[in-house]
């Protein structure tokens, strides 16, 4: 008999008929035999609420309290959830962190799983009850309820699948799968059946929303087979509608790109006449770090006379005054003559495939198609399975339908077309 | 040093604001050197909204999640009271019911008190640390968190008083403290500095809703000096500026009659006929047991005839119909000529006093007193130290007033004039 770990976010147990729809999926899931552990995530708002209650109490948060207010939010939706599936006839029973217990580190707001004592957990599943887990929250060493931070319930999920062999881990959201490009920009994109661990960690630190990096690198150290789904679809996750997150090997796609992606939310910055001495550039980015800026795609180059040299890399653009201030007071330090240029007027699109590790040319195939659409590249930066390219926001569009086309992604019939 | 038990209820952290004023008082009671304990309960409103989304989804409670839904309310106000005591510079934590641990019995939504382990909330406390403890709330054998029911946060308290021998216990809310009678209902009523356990038991159970009657039998049977005070006054608890509940041998009034209550809830139910055979008070009194009917105030009379005889009781309003149906069905059993005669139209009005135990003549001041303004007793039921009278209820306010004048409770400046 398999045991199946479902999750449902936010936006699926949004209000009472939304909880009750997640219900009909679970029993239904139960009726096909399987024993079911199921997640969840705080109804749309609360969690929301409960930070904007902190903010007018105190913007310097003791991140004990913080968590122990916050956790309530999922707190509520499993005992709403465990009645849910009571009224169809069904055991269910609620779980809080502390009660499993699912262990976790010392760090308040963003700690990290250490263990989950299932003894409890697995006696109560294989009884006949359903287990309705509150994601997102834990307890430390000291007692104290701890939460996992920003995506903490698909954490939970995996981690949990994880720790009970659990056939698959479904997460089930707002959005049917991941595509191989964002629909509303490209209507051919496709959705895919599979994507490999490394592929999804590439696309969703590179700015796919559907999944947070952590529980893709928890669930790839884990090997959990994990689906991305929607709750609003009449389908159940054993009907494997969704995406399926596998191992390389596993993935039967022929593309050597899977997926486009790409981000809006950075800036770049240019400096110029940097004196090229050795250990210039831990001078120039110390203080990006002392500010807790987060520089992504450093490119440097050797300026023509040797002496000087060029460098652009990117910055979060919410961070960019920040930024330009730390770089400011370093010029100051460094050289007056360091020329500081900057442009929020950046995206990043990004191509990520398995199949670039065993393929030639497909960085010329991007390089290319961007160049016939007259496209500049201001900044390249690569990895394995990806390369990210810096290009001016007017042409985001542009770029990711001709990629798209460029490396055969299209939908089939539109294709043929 | 003294240590003090203050308990917050729901209007007294209705929003932000109310929570930051709260934390205003605790601080002052800190800095004129006490230890503090503080008990706080849901925002006002918030254990509404939470037991509506448990209504929405099942009318048919596992109480087990009820408890764990419905406790949150008094989690998220803890957290917020520790982050603005911690802004003013205060050393303070929340503790949830689990945390401390506060055991109960298994009665979910009802549960009772069993222990207290104080060891870890103590040492704390004289670590300098201010305990927020989240009232209502504790954790039974079987890791589940229960809910102490009505009134549960005063319980709380209380308990929490006795449990670290606190020097007294101080339950703020929305009056500021125990008065003679109504004030609504008679402009001369005065406070009480002072009352009797055993006088506010009488009281609570009476209609005066200031207490719940559970908390009051626990400080009276741990003689936990209690304090009702409001929060919206700016005294301390420390100024003694409400009322205090004491041992009778500390009451310094020497008034006979300390209050007079009312109640509104009750409707009134003559049975007449009824054949005068033994075991017939258990037939007729059975049904409405097993219906969950609280009946009070009963009267027999014999019949003229001796061999019939009238009986005379109260039940609460809301219960009248399902008494009437429950009656209706004894009376085809039992005898067809017992006639069912009820009215809803019926106030009761009681004066309480510990006085009455040594003092001859109250009843018949009571008796005079309405009867000299032309009211008709219906029904009358005594204890120790009270005496309740059933009347019409039109004339309820003229009653009370009366009968504050006719026991020297009438404010001393409205006396004289």
């Amino acid at each position: 008999m398999a045991l199946i770990v479902a999750k449902f976010g936010g936006t699926s147990v949004a209000d009472i008929p939304a909880i009750e729809n997640v219900a009909d999926k679970v029993v239904r899931e139960a009726e096909n035999g399987n024993k079911m552990a199921v997640v969840v995530s705080a109804m749309a708002g609360v969690t929301n609420q409960l930070i904007q209650y902190c903010d007018q109490v105190t913007t310097i948060h003791d991140a004990r309290e913080y968590d122990s207010i916050v956790s309530t939010g999922e707190q509520v939706t499993s005992g709403l959830l465990a009645l849910a599936l009571q009224k169809r006839g069904l055991k269910a029973r609620s779980w809080q962190g502390w009660q499993i217990p699912l262990r976790t580190d010392l760090a308040h707001a963003k700690a990290r799983i250490e263990a989950i004592d299932i003894a409890g957990l697995k006696q109560n599943l294989l009884d006949g009850e359903i287990a309705v887990v509150a994601g997102f929250q834990g307890i430390n060493d000291q007692g104290r309820i701890t939460t996992l931070g920003r995506g903490g319930s698909d954490t939970t999920a995996v981690a949990l699948a994880a720790a009970l062999g659990a056939e698959r881990c479904d997460i089930y959201t707002d959005v049917d799968g991941v595509y191989t490009t964002d629909p509303r920009i490209a209507p051919k994109a496709r959705k895919l059946p599979k994507v490999s661990y490394e592929e999804m960690l590439e696309m969703a630190s590179l700015g796919a929303k559907v999944l947070q990096t952590r529980s893709v690198e928890m669930a790839m150290k884990e090997r959990v087979p994990l689906q991305v789904l929607s709750s609003f679809n009449p389908e159940l996750g054993s009907e494997l509608p969704g995406t399926l997150l596998v191992d390389e090997s596993e993935v039967m796609e022929k593309h050597v790109v899977n997926g486009i992606t790409y981000s809006r939310d950075d800036a770049k910055i240019t400096l110029r006449n940097v004196p090229d001495i050795p250990g210039i550039a831990a001078k120039v980015f110390g203080p990006l770090t002392a500010s807790h800026i987060n520089v992504d795609m450093i490119v440097q180059n050797i300026s023509p006379d040797n002496r000087s040299t060029d460098m652009t890399f990117t910055v979060p653009r919410v961070d960019l005054a920040k930024a330009l201030d730390a770089l400011n007071k370093m010029r100051e330090e460094v050289d007056e003559k360091v020329e500081i240029i900057f442009s929020p007027d950046i995206v990043k699109v990004s191509v990520v495939g398995i199949g670039m590790k065993s393929h030639a040319g497909v960085a010329q195939t991007m390089f290319q198609t961007l160049a016939d659409k007259g496209i500049n590249i201001q900044l390249i930066s690569t990895s394995e399975i990806k390369i990210s390219v810096l290009i001016h926001k007017d042409y985001l569009e542009l770029a990711i339908r001709a990629l798209h086309t460029a490396y055969g992604l299209d939908k089939e019939e539109d294709a043929i077309s």
